[in-house]
């Protein structure tokens, strides 16, 4: 493990639902020291931001760094943010947290600038900066677990959009007047193939009898984990409802290819678990007639590299955006 | 009329199927003159180009300015652009022109470093700059004509995309397995709305006794400009085509939204004509519930500013781009 020099270093914290993680990096984008352990919110957003400070001095003892270096923080958390505030909005994965000011807890406790992003943003930074879309220009990262979500670099930069609400390409109405979607509109793309409406329709619709049911231990628990299984193995419901997967991230992908002309499309999650022959090599057989020939050869389709080491990068990614200018400071944390 | 000083000036040209306009300005974005004509294609583009070049010389002497001091050209083309070959690629609306080296005959014609792109990444430029979206980070600029094309100012500067394909807004499916489009695609945009694929839903639809069809003299002659008009005067079947027209629209902004989070939307053309009421007012009252609550009060839809002033400012943005460095300098040119 290498010792950070005069440049400094920087602290990347990922606050997930069930697990933390902290990461010192120094300037370059070598990570130093790592941690992670699962953790659930105690109801209390105070305690769970103080227990984080100590993970993450803990991380800097341990690792023999000098806490006079720490040149910034950054934050990755699921789900809205008020980036201005420095402030989590209601996060549907961190029950009892409301409006948590997250940036002002942790610029106390740690004393250094601290910056915050969602998680689908900070995970497209991960994926350009240490994973699949290293070097690239124009990227969409598309990460499907019980939503989907996205973060999208255009030009070499992180493209937030007005009130930083841009890359929501899960919800891209895919069907005009469509099934209704948990985001209160309709036919979004993430009403057919996000993580929890995908598990919904599978209930509703695999039989009993099938190879999924069964791996499932029932019907009613089938899961797209069983689903992808049971299609690995050659089940004929599971490799149509996999088609029907297919077909839905196409729309989304056309779609997204005719407005952004990205050169590089990087899946996560379930993607990646269904794999090439499931995933990826339908799917651009699917999107490649629906594009025109300019863009045909030009844009690639490829699973995320990361994986489970995402939030391993995720918010070191936040701090050297906020170092970088890239991100509003928040407010509450200036004055 | 103000003369360039020190800092020298640019020429930007606007190369139509049905005008040609040449603008001469300062590097602070002041037009310091103007001109333009009616043209038909000859058949020989090296004659139209000939013919342009003249035009962008008298107008520099007619002007008083100093040609040593032209900086740079900025030209404005309609359909598929090669920027980095510096060439238009078969045109739709310059017949007779295939491949043409406009920047190489354009350089050597006026002496200066010449770029390109097309019109409608250079009207929205045009109104980014001196238009409706003065002052604005992120705006997605629609022109709808015979086709629907667009431009995406995002954070400040146009987002080209790989091979330069990016805001190719009427091409975004919206019914996926919906009508053929000129394109060779199905159920875009355009294949709804945009001004030809109208023109033949209108021919298709419209009573013969109806008030557009009085307007066109037939029914098999109205235009999307009759029907605009009967709407107008309150003829029953053009209100419902103009929701037609406006519904479809909705969901383009409505997915470009989602996707890119713009703060404004400036529409040009037919939307303009059609105005306030027929256009703009009821698309906001469909656009609005559609889109989340963050959104819904901070994208902003508005008419184009600049209507047939935009050929005076297209080619003039062009040339600052070139100067900014935003746009790959024409290889053939270079050497």
């Amino acid at each position: 493990m290498r010792r950070s020099g005069d440049e400094g270093f920087v602290l990347g914290i990922d606050l997930g639902g069930t697990k933390v993680a902290v990461s010192a990096a120094d300037p370059a984008g070598r990570i130093l020291a790592h941690r992670r352990r699962p953790t659930a919110p105690t109801g209390s957003p105070e305690r769970d931001l103080a227990a984080l400070a100590d993970d993450a001095r803990a991380l800097v003892a341990e690792a023999g760094l000098d806490r006079g270096q720490l040149r910034a923080v950054g934050v990755s958390v699921p789900g809205p943010v008020d980036l201005e505030g420095g402030r989590v909005v209601d996060p549907p994965n961190l029950p009892g947290w409301g409006e948590v000011a997250v940036v002002a807890a942790l610029e106390d406790a740690l004393g250094a600038p601290t910056w915050i992003d969602n998680d689908a943003n900070a995970a497209a930074l991960a994926e350009w900066r240490f994973g699949a879309g290293r070097g690239r220009t124009h990227l969409v990262y598309m990460t499907m677990s019980t939503g989907i979500g996205g973060g999208l670099i255009l030009g070499g930069r992180l493209h937030r959009g007005v009130a930083c609400s841009a890359g929501e390409v899960g919800h891209i109405p895919v069907e005009w007047d469509g099934a209704p979607c948990a985001c209160g509109q309709r036919g979004c793309l993430e009403a057919y193939i996000g993580g929890a409406a995908w598990t919904r329709h599978l209930r509703r619709v695999t039989p009993a009898e099938s190879l999924a049911a069964q791996l499932a231990g029932g019907a009613e628990r089938v899961r797209p984990e069983e689903l992808v299984e049971a299609a690995r193995r050659g089940d004929p419901f599971a490799l149509r409802e996999m088609q029907r997967f297919v077909d839905y991230l196409a729309r989304g992908i056309v779609i997204l290819s005719f407005v952004l002309a990205p050169e590089l499309f990087v899946l996560g999650t379930i993607a990646v678990a269904a794999g090439e022959e499931l995933c990826f090599a339908p799917l651009r057989e699917r999107v490649r007639p629906r594009l025109w020939r300019v863009l045909r050869d030009r844009v690639e389709i490829r699973p995320a590299a990361l994986g489970a080491r995402t939030a391993e990068f995720a918010g070191v990614c936040v701090a050297y955006e906020g170092l970088a200018g890239s991100l509003p400071r928040p407010a509450a944390a200036r004055g």
